[in-house]
Order: structure tokens, then sequence, then C-alpha cells
């Protein structure tokens, strides 16, 4: 039986359809009574979790029970330093940084400077460039700086070794090509790095609550394997859907198409001409025949990004939909409407970097609370 | 066709044939000639070449070339922490010791307690404890403390990392294999240690030459296809025979038979009961037959040890030969003979290991001249 879309670590192609996602990888839907649970505990509600662009977990039950038993959790995310950063990349950070508030919680957030190299990605002298101008985004996104540790994996590597070399003995080539599709041609240094990755989901005795986009989710099945083996919890995950490219409902944005996506460092001109002219739109060709037939929400980019990420008003997301769908609306308006919310996030984005950004890079990989520690400890699964 | 030996970098088994492993694994004999240049540059003799204990070289004709143009060379050898030593590990870091002196270079000794944790040997806790004992022993040797580093693989990893990434995106899986002997039961681990055993080669834009026993010959393959892309040299190598056990002329010692093996902790005592009781006779069952027939030297451990590795004395060893092969001398004469140069070699070297051994190890590890330049640098590649 052929499926219409593939999703892989690598690659996410086709139109997504969530539920059969879900079966296929195992992982359960975020019911509401779920997300109940998520609001009374973090004494409030986030929209992603509403809209359900954060729709699936595993053991997110979990983390809530350990929180409310006061066991706590951590939270870990990562980069990969290939280049410039769009809206896709960010918006997980932003989530982060709302569970970090709201729970308390300390957030590990690993840069695969060495991950980008074995897939090819650029030169060191690239990636490490990507790397330092990626981190400076995170920075603007306002996370804790003193609960925050941003790491480098090249750099902070003399603190890890000792685990990595515990992790990767638990790891056989089977287990490790199945999950990432490793052949006989893959480097050995790409065969070595799901250990790597796995490090920071033992930074803690706690349980670790990964938030990623649900493609992520098969990268974890080796630390699930062998987690508790070593004493540790299977790290839970909390994942979303994937942001439709800006040219299309098929696959995700890319920061090598980067006509497809919005970078973080567009001007206001080039959102409003990107968005205006490739965004993708679910309306009908003429004016005629859109007030006639008006528009198809489902594949609408415009619409999509708005429900998903950008329009925090459910009222005023509930009256557009309503009046683009019936054609009363038109696609060039609703466009109107995204280019306003993403310029207007963008430049408070850009605003904290310009701000703080340099202060709280320097905080959140070296000499914030979290980071002092972590540059004090060696990462040793025994202690 | 099959071949009555066996040699792998795991496994030496049966009696070995080194002219046909010369040719099996395309190495070159040491020659006469070469020899005698070895002669000249050393300013001296080195009984391990003059008996052919080592015998066969890779590009060993370009690192004497290399010293009389005084582009220089350096040496690595290096040990894997498994347990206590034998006289079988400590004899390559004394004929290091002879190079270092005589050709006056850096000797960089990589202690692989990532390896060994891989392979299975040990606990983290036993590996680190015999990883200190081993290096107290390398202490002993008398190494020149400001021309030598020996480090951890685990513990020097943070200055190593950026190396250990770029080497390891030149290797695949298919070329790791087939030159450890890798299939997919194999850890992740174990499938990056060939990048990290090659970084030592390029600690230095030198040629890198390793005096090692033949059968880690094919460990340096990759090494050699990549070293040149990478801007270095190929490294070079100095075999060595193995040593036979004490037990018989198959194979090699080993540890985990401490009785097949002298140890370096071994009594008085005890060396003389494993050789009087132990070791491998090539003469006959009766006296009267040994007096008729002879011993067969070329299986006769006690005379195979004195040939290659105690009896410095050219014409000793010459009347110790033809007496023993004529039956005049009986097996317990020859064998007190050895008996005598074995305690006679382990009490110097407890010797220096109890008088000086924590001073050398210091600063070999950390506080020497090449150690603290060497905790003092990045490796990169670049560079």
């Amino acid at each position: 039986m052929q499926e219409d879309f593939e999703v892989t670590p690598w690659d996410v192609e086709g139109n997504v359809d969530y539920r059969k996602l879900v079966e296929k990888f195992g992982t359960k839907i975020i019911t509401d009574e779920l997300k109940k649970e998520m609001k009374k505990h973090a004494g409030g509600d986030h929209m992603y979790l509403r809209r359900n662009y954060f729709f699936s977990h595993r053991d997110l039950d979990r983390v809530l029970e350990d929180h409310s038993k006061d066991d706590g959790f951590f939270l870990y995310t990562g980069i990969g330093p290939s280049g410039p950063m769009h809206i896709g990349h960010i918006i997980p950070f932003y989530f982060s940084k709302w569970l970090q508030k709201k729970f308390d919680v300390n957030l590990y957030i690993q840069v695969t400077d060495d991950e980008r190299y074995w897939t090819g990605d650029g030169t060191t002298g690239e990636i490490d460039s990507y790397a330092e101008q990626n981190i400076m985004d995170i920075a603007a996104v306002g996370l804790d700086p003193d609960r925050t540790f941003v790491f480098k994996n090249k750099e902070y590597m003399g603190n890890m070794y000792e685990a990595a070399v515990k992790i990767s003995e638990k790891i056989n080539f089977s287990v490790a090509s199945s999950v990432f599709g490793f052949n006989s041609s893959t480097n050995i240094g790409m065969i070595f790095y799901p250990a790597v990755q796995m490090i920071p989901t033992f930074f803690e005795k706690k349980r670790c609550l990964i938030p990623a986009a649900i493609d992520q989710d098969t990268y974890w099945r080796a630390q699930r394997d062998i987690a508790e083996k070593l004493g540790y919890h299977k790290a839970a995950q909390i994942h979303s859907k994937f942001i439709p490219a800006l040219t299309g409902p098929e696959g995700k944005m890319s920061s090598s198409k980067p006509r497809s996506a919005i970078m973080l460092d567009d001007s206001p001109e080039e959102v409003r001409k990107k968005v205006m002219e490739k965004a993708y739109s679910g309306g009908q060709i003429t004016k005629e025949e859109h007030r006639k037939k008006g528009a198809d929400l489902s594949v609408d980019v415009a619409y999509q990004w708005l429900k998903n990420l950008f329009m925090e008003d459910d009222d005023r997301l509930e009256e557009i939909g309503r009046r683009y769908n019936s054609g009363e609306m038109l696609t060039g308006e609703i466009k109107k409407i995204l280019v306003e919310k993403l310029n207007n996030f963008l430049e408070e984005h850009r605003k904290r970097k310009e701000e703080n950004g340099e202060e709280l890079k320097r905080k959140m990989m070296y000499e914030g609370e979290l980071a002092e520690r972590m540059w004090n400890r060696k990462i040793d699964l025994d202690q």
C-alpha cells in the first residue's frame, strides 16, 4: 500500500495526514483532557495547544504527574546550524519559553555543529558561523538566562564524552541504522551521532521533555530503549505539526529554499513581497469565482499560519475563517493580515536581539546560573 | 587456500610466518641497508633491530629522510587499559624511549579508555583504575617527561573533538568495518573509534612514526587513505613480531591468561616459577634424548625471549644458541638465564616506578613541556 506522504527525520514530503502519522509512529494524540491538565498545571493556556499545532506526545501525562509530585522535569531541544533560521526554526523555542516559564524548569539547547558537518551541510567555518548567528536568534526569544544552557557540541564535548562513551556502547549499528537510515556509505561520525544527541536527555535524573516536530520522534526510539537500563527516564515528547512552506501545504519550510520560508532577517518589505506573491492560496483564481466558491482553508498557507501560529484571538480567527471560506474575504486581504502579524513578530524578535542578544547569549552559554553549573560538571551517567 | 595462521587487530593465533605476513599486509621488510641508515642517524644500534624483532615497516625510509632534512618526525603509540601490563605491553615503550632519545622527538601515548569500554573489557571503574596503573608503568620506562604526552581519551577529548569530527566525516562504515571487522551488532562507539585512534597522527604536521606489533598495521589503512587529503603525512610504521606466550610459540601473551605472560608486578619467585614450570621448551623430553638431539630453538620460548628481547650480548647469545641446539646446554640452564634477565629487567623497572613514577606520570600527563602545550591547544586539522 503506497502512502501519499513520507516522513523521516530527513524528509517531509507530501500532504501530511497527522492521524495516520500518530498511528505509524505509535505516539498519542493530545486529548482535550490532557490539554485541560496542561492548562491547570501551567496556570494558563497556549494557543499552540489550543489550536492543535502541538498535537501529539509521548509520556506528557507522566511529565505532568512528575510535576505535580514535585519530582519536576526538564526541557531539551536543539538546533542544527546549517543556515540562517526561519520562522519554522524559532517557533519551538517560543513554545519552550512558555513551558519553561509556566513550569519553572531548566532548558537545555544542543547546537549540533558536529552533526551538521557529518551530514555535509557546510564547511566547519560556515557551520561555526551559523552556530553563532542561530544562538543569537535563540537569545532573542527571551528564555530564562539562568535556567537555560545553550551548548555547541564541539565546544562542550569535553564535559560530555564520558557519557557519550557509555551511551554509544549501548547502541549497535543495526539499531542506529534502522532509526536514522544509515548504510555502509554513512560516515562513522554520523553513526556516532545518535549517542551525542541522546546525552542531554540524561543531564538530570528527572524526566526530559522534548518539544519538536513529529518527524523527530523516531530519533528517540533508541533513547527509550536504553534509558531505563541506565537508571534514567525514557524521554517524553510533545510533537508539533510541520509548518507548511510558504509555497504550498506540501512539506515544510527549508533554509535551503529561502523563497519557501520567512527568514528571521527578512525585512518588512521582503516579508510583504514573499507573502503576497508566493504564499500558496486556497482561494479561487478569479475574484468572481472566489466570491462564489470561497477559499479552501485546509491548503491556504496564510490561513494555516494564522491559525497555528500567529492569530491569538480565537474570535477574530473564527471570523476570518468564516469570511474567507465563504468568499467574502479575498486572498489579498488575509495575506495582509498575515504580513502584519509576521512583521510584528519579527520586529519584536529583532528588537530583543539587538537590545539584549549578546548578553543573553553569553549568559545562556557561559555565565548564567545553569550554564556555570554545567561547565563545572562532567556528565557521568553513574552520578 | 587455508592459511595456518590468522592475524587481525584482535587475534593472533597459530605459528606466525612473518614473511607471509609482510606480503599479506603489503608492508616492507627492514633491509640491512635500512638498518645501517637507522644506525647512522641514531648514532647507535638497538638490539631489537639487530635481531629483527622489529622487522617490517611502512615509510621508515621517509622518516629517516625527513629527519636528515631537519623536517623531523614524531612518535605515537598507545595502550588499552584493560588489565595489568605484561612484558609484551611494555617492550614497545622501551623501544620508543630509545627512538625518542636518539632522534630527539616528541612521543604521544594514547590511553584508550573509551575503546576498552566499547570492546566490553571492563566497567568504567575498572578501566579507569587500570589506566592509572598502566600509566605508572609507562612512567617507569623513563621517557623524556618534557617530550612525552600521555593522555586518556576520555579526559583529553575536549581538546580533540574538533579533529574527531573532521576525521570521522572522511571514513564511512564500509571502510571502517573492513579494517576493524565491524558488523551490524558492533556498538556505535566502537564504530567511531577508528577516528579517535587516528587523531594523534595529526598532532603535528611532521611525519608520524608508529612502533607497534605488525597486527596493528591494518588499523592505519584508513589513516593512510585520508591523511594526504587533509594535508598531512601518511602514518609511518615500524612493526615488531609478536612476543610468544610463555606457554608456547603459538600466539602472543595475554593479560587475560596471566599464566601465559610475565606480568610487570610478578615477584622474582613468581617469575622463576612461571619460567621454570610453564615456559614452552624446544628441548627433548629426557635428558638423554636432549644430549643426543639438542633443542629446537625456533619454538623454545626461553631462547626466543633472550634472542629478541633480553640478551644484549651477541657473542653470549650465539654461544647459548650453539650449546643449547647441540644438546650441551639443558632446558633448565637456559631458563635460569632468562629468569635472571627477566628479574633484572623487572627490578629496574619497578625501582624507577617507585622512585620517580608519580612525578614522571604527572609531568607526562599535565606538567611537562609537551603536556602543557597540548593542554593549551585545540587539535584542529586546519592549523
